[in-house]
């Protein structure tokens, strides 16, 4: 997989195209057998992070696509402080994810697939946590490619199935011929 | 501060001593002008991990001390399964902090003050959030070395205070010498 556009490159302000970066961020992961999910944070219509999930590489629960994006935008925004930043996930992002959001200060979330399980921007409980704890809640844009990014992460789990049940097969087999 | 105990060296189960452990990580987070919390993670009577704040130092807004543990912890138990563990902290984790120990599928968090504000593990919004998603929430043991833990924060933010009023007062009497 190329990436097209590296950190610091202008591109226009549009919500599509980013998300389109963070899709590619998301196919990285699914190249590594991760689940799916990829970031960009962009500044003034600039990436200045990405990221995937990385648990599995890194064996770290906290190595979400989230996490890793706004460490390396903090890293390379020279401040911890993401005010004035757009975040975009291919998916929406857990509680933990939003935590880090919110302690970043990003003031604008931009995602594609929701997740009613995990996710944590569609409910009005943690908007309502968010605001008794940090006085604010970002901007949230849901549903931006949201076939795309679902259907890559629902692709991933297919393929781990059909797997899975082509191991148990194989090992069904090799006991019967012992 | 010398930390007189490394990763992997044998103490008896005891919250009071590991949470001292805690604190000393806590130290360290001070010593270098950061919010002092600190955190250990152990497994089966051994220490596997340890953190300190260092949002400041890494200009990485998600750099708590817990999420930094968990990573050590990982990185040092060779898996990001951390079930069987406890995480000792010395102040009450926060929305990201429950949500990382949450992923990481700690099974006890033992927390030293409690944190009325940003604190993620007094509240049974959170709980039930909690089991909605994961379907399973660590069991917490608030209060140990509660003062102490508290105490050091208070002194942080007091010196803190007082730095700037200084600060500010030296500037005041630089313009009226002009």
């Amino acid at each position: 997989m190329t990436i097209l556009y590296e950190c610091g490159e202008s591109l226009p302000q549009n919500d599509e195209l980013f998300m389109q970066r963070a899709y590619s961020q998301a196919l990285h992961a699914y190249e590594n057998r991760e689940v799916p999910v990829g970031a960009v944070v962009v500044h003034a219509g600039q990436i200045i992070g990405r990221g995937y999930n990385q648990i599995e590489k890194l064996q770290d629960a906290t190595a979400h696509a989230e996490v890793l994006c706004l460490g390396a935008a903090a890293h390379h925004h020279g401040t911890w402080r993401l005010t004035e930043c757009t975040l975009y996930v291919t998916l929406e992002p857990c509680m933990m994810c939003l935590g880090a959001i919110l302690q970043s200060r990003i003031s604008r979330v931009v995602f594609g697939a929701g997740d009613s399980r995990f996710g944590a921007l569609h409910s009005e409980a943690y908007r309502s946590q968010a605001y008794d704890a940090y006085g604010r809640f970002p901007e949230i844009i849901p549903g931006i490619y949201e076939e795309q990014c679902r259907e890559l992460i629902q692709r991933f789990f297919r393929e781990i199935r059909m797997q899975r049940k082509m191991e148990k097969e194989r090992a069904a087999a090799q006991n019967e011929s012992v």
